[in-house]
Parts: C-alpha cells; structure tokens; sequence
C-alpha cells in the first residue's frame, strides 16, 4: 500500500499526450503494490494503470517486466498490456521516474479463496508458463537458493527473537535445500511469475480475469510457481492444509500443462524452498521495520509453519496427486 | 493519504447489491482524504467513490454532512452525490463501519493554482455558499475561535521547539482575536465548506468540475470560508501573496453573491483567524507525530508566515478589493 509520488496535473496532461488515448480525466493514487506508485488513470477512452518506478525496482530489469507483459497479453494471458506511446516505447519517463502506461483490468482479488478460485488459478498458470515459452529474454530469480544464506546471514543474530531455536532450524534446513535443490535445467523451466499471492488475482463472476504486478518474475522451475501458490493459497487462516484446493489448483494445471515424474517428484522440495524464501524475506523486514511505521510486516512465523508442514510431506500424494499423474 | 479498512469482496458484492448501480468489476483503494477509507469502485454502470467512515469523523455529524451533499447536488453544485440505497438510505455499514457511496466526479486538483483557478474557485464558493441557504441542518464550527485557545493549551509547552518566541506570539495573537471576532450571526453566514485546499478542488480542462472532502463542513460567517481560499490558493510556494490570484478569486465570487461593507471590512481579521486554525492544528500534528511515520506532517510555520502577513494588512486593498464593492 503505498503512492510515494507525487505528479502534477500538468506533468500528467504532457505524458498521456504521447500516448493515443485522449486526455486525462482523473488519476488517482491506488493502494496497490509496494514497491512502486501506482494511480489509476481515467482519460477520455478509458481507465489505465500508470506505474512510476521506485527505487525498490532495479531499471535494468523494466525492458524484461514490461515486454514480458506485451509478450503474454499478445497470447491471451490476462495481464496488463503496456501501452506504446508516439515513439513506439512502452516505457517513459515522469516525475523523474520511469514510468510506463498499461491496461486496466477489471476483476477483485478473493479474500477467502475457494477450490473453485484454485482451479482457475491453476489453469491460468499452466497457460502463463506456456505462453511464455518464446519470449527471448530472461532474467535470473534472485531469490532463490543462491542467495537464500546470504539473507540468512543478515537476520541471523537476531532470528532467535523472533522464535528461540529458529536460527539453527534455518541453518540446518538451508544445508538440506542447498544440497538437494536441483541444478538450473534441472526440471522444466520458463518464465515464472514469482509471486502469485491472491491480492495479485483478479476475479470477476467467478472467473479469473486477471494476472497483475509480474515484478517478481524469472525464469526458474515452473514446479517453484507452483509451490508458492500452494503456500498462498491452500492453506486456511487457521495453519491447516487444504488438500482440495490444492487437488483443484494442481489437476487444473496438469490439465493444460502435463507435469514430467520429476517434477511431481519435487513437489515437497520446492514448496520447503518457497517457503524459505518468504521466511526469509518476511523475517528481514520484521526485524528491520520500525515498530511504529504504519505498514505492518508480514509475520515471518507464518512461513515457518508452512515450511514445517512440507518437511512431513513424503510425496506429491499429500497435495492431492499421485506420484505418476 | 490513507486506506485503513479493508473490504472483502464478498462483503462489498453484497453491498453494493443494496444500490442500483449494478454488481461490482473493481474497487480499489485510494491516496484521496486522510481522515477514511476512499475506494474507487467501478461497477456495470460507471465510477463510484466508496467511503468508509473512520474513528476521525464523528458519526453523529455524517447525516449533516452527506445529507449536505445530496442538498448542494440538487442545486448543480459540483459536489459528489451521494447514492440511495434499496431502503433509500445513503448511509450504510459495510466492514463494520458506516459506509457511503457517492458519485464520481472527474478532473484532477492543480498543482500550481492559476488566476484562472482562483476566478473559478471565487464563482464556485459563492454558488455553494447560495446553495446551502435552505439546508435545514447546521453543524457548529469546531475549529473556531471558541476552540483555539484549548488547541494551544496542549501544545504552548513545546511550540518554542517549533520556532523560539512561538509560544508568546500565539498567546497574544490569540487575545487580539478573541478580542476583535466577530459574534455568531455578525456577519453574513451560513454552511460553509471549510478546507477548500486546491486538492479537493477538481478542474476538467481549466474548468472547475468538483468540490469535494466536505468533512469539515459547517455554518459560520462566508468569509471565513473565503480567508481560508486565499491562504490555501494565493500565496507562492516562495511565500509571496499574489494579489492577482486573490483580485481574481474575490471580484469572481462577488459577481455572483455580494459582499457587505462588513464582510469586506472583516477580511483582514478572518484571514487571520483562519491562519490561526491551521497553525494550531498543524503545530499540534508537528509536535505529536513520531519521526518516522510515513505520514510527514505539515509545517506549521507556513501558517506563521500567513498569519505576520495578514497581520500587517490593513483592508481588503491588501487583497485586491476597494473597501467598498
């Protein structure tokens, strides 16, 4: 939640002119996202997102996020589009910032997701990691297990704060997924989508109508996408399991997207890794946000529970699969 | 800059099927009012604002102040418009909060405030001021004079933090004012919109398209409202007052309601109580906001320099005007 920037009227009038979509009626700094300013454009033909980038994003990265966007929206996938302004460039500049103009789209992220939300969610992700096959850039996951002890190593001394013996459960299940996490190539791989928690899911009558903020995305295992939305989405606010819903969301994507052996097989590896992943992440802000700051960070301990239910987990059976699909 | 409460798809679908707009396609959250949840909501007919009423806003003033709206829409005041429910309510509850739908209302504030902005503002304040002549309810202005030195009293101790000398300034200030306002019903009033800062003020193409955050609405003398334009609107970021802006804003609104000898004569006066008033309420958010709350308060000492400004004028020609219309 956050709008960081401020832009002028007059700034904004001269952006959307290079662009083909009349003048600007309204624009509105939206809650969404945290990483950037993100308001919502309303011009004579329509509404729009305008994102400027904040520093938490790296420049270098815009060209592959945004032609990542253009490339799956050109398949069917429903994503924001990147508009091209005058110059044929989907990114531009404003207030200072980059800034890019992309497509609204319509549809509410579900607070309480359903097997039905699941299955859809599964569906849409088999179809994203197929149509991102031929896209020709790429861009490394840096928040995998390469760069998992380095984030260790900056929370440790004070991990046990937040949990006492949480620090040597971290080194000692970090050495376990160091040593088995397979190699790059290793299972079927593509462009993945890196954060697909329910806020970046839109549904509208049920169906799911919409893929947002790809800022995350990388191209690494399809089988680690999928880890995090069983992460996300399959477990109830009580900590238990839901095994539907995770049945739902893995058979809807073998649907569209046959699974190999190995990857079944990997299941529980990659759901122990994602879940260090965001452990590791949520436990960094909460020790590094000040107490009175009014974003409240996320509970790491969260993370650890999950991570703890997938190292009990014998075979992909325990999410609703059986070994050879 | 705000959303405080989140709303649940479900909840806000079953809302929303109370009005006759049609179902809910998004509903975002927006940076617009500090005091409630603001959300833009779109439905199968159009744009909505969304508001959900927070611990600020006393719930007892919502029926003058939505009921005020709806009163200024159906005399053409560019104002939202509050909906009715199937019961015609315009006040519902949604998140455990009372809650309201109103009209959307195109345009964007001006970041750098024109003569031309000020001449429209001037028309608008006095339509408004015309409008409100019939509105059966009044609401006591809670930020007046009666309410200032109580103000002071919780931050005189550490106002010389803010400024060295500040503290004795505003106590002697405060009696000259007390001294010289005028008593309720010595001037011409009546409802009032009282913060009509350039960003609740909207303009569609240098037309003025909207009023809105009527929140701090009540009845009290017209030219308190106008003092309040003239710091808001008239003074340069350098903290030079610009006499044009203000000729513009004063002569635009006489045209369209005139003034009393009195109310000119007064003026001065109200300019500087209106100083006051925001230089105590924003001396108090200085001195009580923590340091790193991502919320930075307003500087108090604008209000000063407004205030020694106003204090060294002598009649309204100091704004443009001739003492008489």
């Amino acid at each position: 939640m956050a709008v960081y920037t401020e832009v002028s009227d007059d700034d904004l009038t001269a952006f959307v002119a290079g662009y083909d979509i009349g003048a600007p009626r309204s624009c509105k700094g939206i809650a969404e996202g945290v990483e950037n300013s993100n308001f919502l454009l309303t011009t004579e033909t329509g509404s729009f997102i305008l994102t400027l980038y904040e520093k938490r994003v790296n420049t270098d990265d815009l060209p592959f996020f945004l032609g990542l966007l253009a490339h799956l929206a050109d398949k069917d996938v429903p994503c924001p589009t990147p508009l091209a302004n005058a110059t044929n460039e989907i990114l531009g500049r404003l207030s200072d910032r980059p800034a890019a103009i992309v497509s609204f789209l319509d549809g509410m992220w579900p607070r309480r997701p359903t097997p039905e939300h699941c299955a859809e969610l599964g569906r849409a992700i088999a179809h994203m990691h197929l149509a991102g096959a031929d896209f020709e850039m790429s861009r490394a996951n840096n928040l995998s297990v390469g760069q998992w002890r380095g984030l260790l190593d900056q929370s440790r001394d004070r991990s046990d704060e937040v949990k006492p013996g949480l620090a040597a459960f971290l080194d000692e299940e970090l050495s376990a997924l160091e040593a088995d996490w397979p190699a790059a190539g290793g299972l079927p791989s593509g462009v993945i989508h890196g954060d697909l928690f329910p806020d970046n899911v839109f549904f509208q009558d049920g169906k799911l109508s919409g893929l947002i903020d790809f800022y995350f995305a990388c191209n690494d295992f399809f089988v680690y996408d999928l880890a995090i939305c069983l992460n996300a989405w399959c477990f109830e606010p009580d900590g238990s399991f839901n095994i539907t819903k995770a049945r739902r969301m893995l058979t809807a994507y073998n649907k569209v997207r046959d699974f190999s052996t190995d990857e079944l097989a990997a299941l529980p590896l990659m759901a122990r890794g994602v879940s260090m992943r965001f452990l590791l992440t949520r436990l960094y802000d909460w020790l590094n946000t000040p107490k009175d700051a009014l974003v409240t960070p996320k509970n790491p301990l969260e993370y650890y529970e999950k991570l703890r239910f997938h190292q009990g987990v014998d075979g992909p059976g325990a999410y609703g699969l059986e070994a050879t699909p």
